[in-house]
């Protein structure tokens, strides 16, 4: 196999087009198709969020394929949570306390025409667009699709062909359907839903609300959460039950309805969201699902990357992330055995597959921790001495969200498994009254308080070990 | 609705005719289409495990349906494991320090037939061999069959259907691809596969090694296990990678490799194994795969049961016990809500679904316990701790196994919490050397034990509810 291999990508969306971009840094001839049309020309919605959260695994990508700083150009920096009670009150709660440790508000849109844009610079890149994948022969790296344009059905014959085409992966599909090997698959549903609505900038085109925050209305059985958009709006995501609880997508069917749900629960939010009921009736009811699979490759002939590979539920803003730190990772494995596509795949495999199930594991946690305790008594007590430890030892202390979030030489498998024991060691002190939150410690103090955090973390993890007979 | 309903179950397999004989006995019409001929007139393989492991949960559930006098008939008690090593030399393993608490190996077709037998004498069930479902129209209750024996298709409408089709169920398939819900569902494949071998019956039609055990040659990367069958023979299958380790499913090719493996690594079962070549190549390879699925119903049209709801790898011998146990459940909600389907199907999937998962995972970790920990040190001081705890307390200490397999009231989620939370208790007490095994412990000494394990199990549960914040 040499350079001149002719690789196909199903799907140019977020990993799709950065894979394309790589790949043809790297000297291969690329074609990709993509379903839709050009978003760069086209207005389209995605069916998918607006605004995702951008962080250090995807600039470390972004910067690989030299587009970090055309990215951050389009960012809005988010320096924590604001919480919003139901009578109005907020109180914030920052993501870090080291300096420069933030998450980024970025529209998928914008930021996907980028990569295209820089994948189209390079000549041995193809991109087609309203080009629908039907189907792959994974034993002849053969696959078909249909032109939306021109409606006629064509098949292509690749050397290698990846699938970066998302949760709906058409690869995988056939992956399922073909039964050429034994094809472990999952697919969870949360019972929740997702709808997005609006809260459009004021008259002069300002942010109604801090800029500086990722919104969040908290109330147990449902959530409400807000991004800002560089235009001065917000996009505003509310996860409510399908059909369970007073409140439900199901029984939610009059505006009158919809009106007093909001009263009651998000009344502050209610005030700045004028189209409420249209949007609330016209927008589409997202499902909030994970797929997991394995093998993620027919031996030397396809791959699947990205949600196609790993979808994962939102609620820690690592979607985008773990899709592009994919092309990181796999792009390292090609430096190490270029031309040896079935030895990629498989130490590629070997090396990603359990930091992509750790961060599928990691995003429902979050749905839980951002529903039901981030106002809880003792989760704040939690997140406030974390950050005293963070601001105070910056070099000592890595909460399990700046681990997962900021902290991209952490493979998320490790960060879950320290990052959950360090959790539980401080959420066991705190309700022990081992450890105490004076708003005054002194850093002597806070001393203390690290290294009974870091004792009571480290006998968790040699308790699981022992447990676990290693 | 009434019992008059005229119901369709697909699948007469274990759970399927028990599931028949009780509907039977409680009044209803009852319809069952099974795609193999009548096992009890056809010798044939069905493909699947020959022997299996009975125990308490089983036999509640065939008390019930009146039937359990006629099962343990032609059980085979095993009190243990018996552990055999490299060299031949053998240990073994109680699976209770109490009285009367011991697993039963079963064969699969004659306790099948039983059921059939059981559920013909009622005029209301009718039994269809030799008929495949091919696909259910759920919205409909149509199911649609093929005559093996016509060579015809036919549909049948039923008020309610039943799929108890096993771990390939097509009902849950059309589940799968009729879309009309948000189908939650996995099939993970575990590395290994298996192979059943034979170890005959001497001449004079006796057992050649202990039939009071379930055998175990645990090899850490394979495992080969026996199970007593009533004519002296053994059922004996090995466990073993596809594709991985110096020995594998696809590397043991000749015969010449596949006697040296088992020179190596099972010395003494070979020598008991004359037709091992043959029956190498000649029996199929199977896959141990776990399937979940949610939710198991569709309004109050269709309901999957058993292995078609819940498909387990066999090394916790639940499989069909939890299958049974299905049927129990069922059985107690039909008493409660009879005439509402709706009802009946949700209160039974909700009061369910965690118990058939708690027994999928707990039989993936016995997996690793049987191939890796049964021969380990801290395990085997662990198990002699739990016996002497078992037999001097009896109506105090419960192992986890004891949970599992001999305490029926005891739900499958909270026997694996709180067994894996004593479990690791009892590991890190022994590791810690806060608590001996030597040999003439009084009881007085016992009792000590005991106590820490108690305070030990709940400060382990005590730590993990605070961690969840619940």
């Amino acid at each position: 196999m040499s350079k001149k291999d002719n690789i196909v990508i199903i799907g140019a969306g977020l990993c799709g087009s950065l894979l394309a971009l790589r790949l043809a840094q790297r000297g291969y001839k690329v074609s990709v198709y993509e379903s839709r049309p050009d978003l760069r020309t086209t207005d389209i919605s995605a069916g998918r969020s607006i605004n995702l959260a951008l962080s250090d695994r995807g600039f470390k990508a972004l910067r690989l394929a030299g587009v970090e700083e055309k990215a951050r150009e389009i960012c809005i920096p988010m320096y924590g949570r604001l919480i919003h009670d139901k009578e109005g009150n907020t109180f914030a709660s920052n993501y870090s306390g080291r300096e420069n440790e933030y998450i980024n508000s970025i529209s998928r849109g914008d930021l996907n025409g980028i990569l295209l844009t820089e994948a189209e610079k390079h000549e041995n890149v193809t991109i087609h667009f309203n080009t629908k994948c039907t189907s792959v022969d994974i034993e002849n790296t053969i696959a078909h699709f249909k032109s939306y344009t021109t409606e006629e059905d064509f098949s292509v014959d690749a050397d290698v062909v990846f699938g970066t085409d998302g949760a709906g992966s058409v690869l995988r599909k056939s992956y399922y359907l073909e039964k050429k090997f034994l094809f472990s698959y999952s697919q969870n549903y949360l019972t929740h839903g997702y709808k997005e609505l609006e809260i459009p900038a004021d008259k002069v085109g300002n942010h109604q609300i801090s800029k500086d925050h990722l919104h969040i209305w908290p109330r147990g059985q449902y959530m409400l959460i807000a991004l800002p958009n560089l235009d001065g709006s917000f996009t505003v995501t509310l996860f409510l039950s399908y059909d369970e609880g007073e409140y439900n997508f199901n029984n939610l069917t009059s505006e009158e309805k919809i009106t007093s749900f909001f009263e009651n629960e998000f009344p502050d939010a209610l005030a700045l969201i004028p189209n409420i009921k249209d949007e609330f009736f016209n927008n589409p009811t997202g499902a909030l699902g994970t797929v997991k699979c394995s093998p993620w490759m027919y031996q030397n002939k396809t791959m699947l990357m990205g949600d196609a590979a790993h979808a994962i539920v939102p609620f820690y803003g690592q979607g985008m992330n773990a899709s592009f730190e994919d092309v990181t990772v796999f792009d390292a494995i090609l430096d190490a055995h270029e031309g040896d596509w079935e030895k990629i795949f498989l130490v590629y495999q070997n090396a990603r597959k359990e930091d992509t199930d750790a961060i599928a594991d990691l995003a429902i946690d979050n749905y839980y921790e951002m529903r039901d305790h981030v106002a809880n008594p003792l989760f704040k007590q939690k997140r406030k001495i974390e950050m005293d430890l963070e601001s105070n030892f910056p070099t000592k202390y890595f909460s399990k969200y700046s681990m997962v979030t900021f902290n991209e030489e952490i493979p998320y498998a490790r960060a879950m498994k320290k990052g959950r024991a360090q959790d539980k060691a401080l959420l066991n002190l705190i309700a022990d009254k081992e450890v105490t939150t004076s708003l005054d410690m002194t850093k002597e103090e806070l001393k203390l308080v690290l290294r009974k955090v870091q004792e009571e973390t480290n006998e968790i993890l040699e308790e699981d070990k022992v447990a676990g007979l290693k």
